[in-house]
């Protein structure tokens, strides 16, 4: 062989290679440094695009959340939530959430939120933009906490405008993982099982987002602005002062007599309630193990030599290999089989629940419209008060079913038994009245029930798209204007809602 | 140093103990060889004595299950059962079950079995026995399994007399694990998942266990005697037709219009659930991933070089170390608090169940009493049959709280909600009947439920005891003389009963 030969045969063998791989090793060096730099991002900007500009993979991998579009009505799948909100916005609309990049989008085109004409009008308060945005611990920092919650939800429409983002959950000098709401610290605080300052990084990865996937209530508090006016704020609290458990809100609300609004048909002081993912998942087996809401719904990925957390926040049934698989040895179709089974036991329960809760209210209703007292009326709305809130418990944060579903279906049935106790009292009182066979209603359509609790369905959806066309987009320009707004974000979400 | 020395140092340190290690091997070698080897062992060889001459350590570990000796008196807690209860055995005597050893004993003194006089008396047929004794398939082969199954408890008192043991699940020559209840086999094939055929030894590992602890009824049956005589026999069948489900279950009782008794106060046509474990354990995620019931009931244990099951079945709480500790690595303390929170789940929702039934059944006494009519009661009673069905599927095998916790508080939750629509309609005729406010009568302890249900409880009481110290021993007496009985497996255990 000639001598050039083996040179050539060891340069293509040994030495290119050996090259090659110093490139990709200082490659993820350098990126990885670049991850691990401490870069200059001002203070609650609320833009992530400007996040992104140093960390391309997460800012990346966020957009993916506009991936998830679907609008799924809810509503129209279950008619007797429609009964059983009568009188309240999410009897109006309610889909099941989508992605983080919808989350303005979203909130801005619910019927809930309906259709101010300016500033000061509007069915929401300024608190029901909490969880939406970055913009809101901006807000907090430059107006107070009680002047932010204070007012209607138009007040900040050309103020908050990206939805939830880097800033929601990142220190913006150190990176790590904050709270940039206070009232989680507070709540954390109260309960006591954990004090906020004593929270490790593992714990922070599921407190982020307790800030927002919580139970929650807008505590009237009156303020001093700094004029020496009075002002009253609807501040966000969570009513964790006795207890993580349906039963401890129950009794924390009982307490003060706190009604988030007045049921229509039956008359109830109801509660609603929000989404108490936070404090069922750390119930459940995961939970109880440590595991963070991150470690399945923000998956540590590879790209090359690099590692990150995945800001794709989904779930981990997308991604069983990268979530699941790192502690299960089952495959994905066997997992699915699971989790399908605890989806459908939930389901089965709280469907029962509705039904029995639909008929209730209007049962309720009848026994008024015939004349019963409030004394008659008052223990079987007590019932009705707490079965609601008992279902409403299990079932609002979506993956309950799965996080805890044990503490789910104990709620269910326990949930079970106090609207059926209601039934009892109220067929009672209707026999009083000789109505015993009173029958309620057709609810079997989500049309037929918003027929049923009168609700002005296409006048709202008129004055919706009325709001959509004009306020919204002057609000959407103003931001823009003021340099607030990061159009990129949001570039490519997806325009869809459940009516029209 | 001397050379002598150097000697007595090497045999020390070396010989000796390399001797000894070969003695060890050898002897653990011999240990495992005896364990392995096929003794001669009868065929349906019931008493465990003989089988523990070659299995020392099984047997001793078996014998091991006196220990669990406590009387639970489940009627004193629970005082709701009696009356759910009425005009069946359970309502007169009902506790938490002992160790295996204690099979023939308790069966033998509980108030259910009645006080017989003769061999044709008594308040139950031979198929009381089934569970309880290596006597039973001995016999089975012996008479057919139709003869087996004819006529009063008392028939066999002089024959069934070894608590459940080593024929119970093996075969007698190869020793390897076998099914001796036909019914089982006959099941699983009606079912249709696992064929008894296909079952893997890992499954075995469960389905010897299925054959008591799965649900059951007497299943009405003629045939013709050996003189050409028509006889009727109560077989031990597994209602596993339409699958495994409280649900499919109940379906396959309806459509068959069977009820195992009609209730004394309510006159519902009632189910009950018989420890339906294998049934719900398998829905559970231990189940699903394929663990055995010996896996964690009677775990693999080391003696020196012998590794053999334990064959003290008992929970695995007692063991952590070499049960849960296989696969999880928590530690006591935290299994423990885990397990509780599930059993206080199910506790919560089936003491709402049991309290919510009870009353049932006293309001549709009530009703009855007034005078309604079948008519207008079938409904409501159909409710009752179904609620109290589903709560006893639900809790009856006493560890589907652990093994299927979803399931069983599904299960729960259903009752809940059949059992209020009961009440509902019966408040209601209650009301037609002018009673709506009928308050029922209290049964807030044993001797108050005995009581609203009219249950003479000391007659009970004493012609058991003159049962147990007249025909009882005589049975005791016939069977030593026939050589059946095996004294040595039940020595030391320990009488006791929940009278007297």
């Amino acid at each position: 062989m000639k001598k050039s030969t083996i040179v050539t045969i060891v340069s293509v063998t040994v030495i290119i290679p050996l090259f090659l791989l110093g490139l990709s090793i200082n490659e993820n060096i350098a990126a990885q440094e670049a991850i691990n730099a401490v870069p200059k991002i001002a203070k609650f900007e609320s833009r992530s695009a400007e996040w992104g500009k140093n960390f391309p993979r997460e800012y990346d991998s966020y957009m993916l959340t506009k991936k998830s579009d679907k609008i799924d009505d809810v509503l129209k799948k279950e008619p007797a939530l429609v009964v059983m909100w009568a009188g309240y916005g999410f009897s109006k609309d309610y889909n099941a959430p989508r992605g983080h990049a919808y989350a303005i989008e979203d909130n801005v085109n619910t019927l809930r939120t309906g259709a101010p004409v300016d500033a000061n009008s509007g069915p929401m308060p300024t608190a029901c933009w909490t969880c939406k945005s970055p913009d809101v611990p901006r807000l907090m920092d430059k107006k107070g906490e009680n002047d932010y919650f204070t007012g209607k939800w138009a007040r900040w429409g050309n103020e908050i405008v990206n939805p939830i983002g880097c800033a929601d959950c990142h220190d913006n000098e150190t990176m790590k993982l904050t709270v940039t709401r206070d009232y989680l610290k507070r709540a954390l605080d109260a309960e006591g099982s954990l004090k906020y300052a004593d929270a490790s990084h593992q714990e922070l990865r599921s407190l982020v987002c307790a800030q927002c996937h919580a139970e929650y209530y807008f505590k009237m508090t009156e303020w001093t602005d700094a004029n020496g006016e009075k002002q009253k704020a609807g501040v966000v609290t969570f009513p964790w002062e006795n207890g993580f458990s349906a039963e401890a809100m129950e009794a924390y609300y009982d307490q003060r007599e706190f009604a988030d609004w007045t049921h229509a048909l039956s008359k109830t002081p109801m509660l609603k309630a929000q989404h108490p993912g936070y404090e069922t998942f750390i119930t459940g087996i995961h939970g109880q193990n440590g595991v963070a809401c991150a470690d399945c719904h923000m998956p540590y990925v590879r790209e090359g030599g690099v590692k990150y957390s995945s800001h794709n926040v989904r779930s981990p049934l997308e991604d069983i290999e990268n979530t699941c698989m790192n502690c299960h040895s089952k495959n994905e179709k066997e997992f699915k089989a699971i989790v399908q089974r605890k989806l459908d036991r939930k389901n089965e329960l709280s469907r029962t629940v509705t039904s029995i809760l639909a008929q209730a209210h209007l049962e309720a209703a009848r026994a008024w419209e015939l004349g019963a007292t409030e004394e008659e009326m008052k223990p079987a709305l007590l019932d009705i008060r707490h079965g609601q809130w008992r279902w409403d418990y299990s079932i609002a944060a979506h993956g309950s079913f799965f996080h805890a579903p044990e503490e789910t279906l104990r709620g269910l049935g326990s949930a079970i038994n106090k609207a059926q106790d209601a039934r009892i009292k109220l067929r009672l009182i209707l026999a009083k009245y000789n109505d015993a066979e009173y029958v309620v209603p057709d609810f079997s359509s989500k049309e037929k029930a918003q027929a049923v609790i009168r609700l002005p369905y296409e006048k709202l959806v008129e004055e919706k798209i009325q709001f959509l066309n004009g306020l919204r987009k002057d609000w959407v320009k103003q931001a823009t204007e003021k340099g607030l707004f990061d159009p990129k974000t949001t570039e490519g979400v997806v325009y869809k809602v459940s009516y029209q």
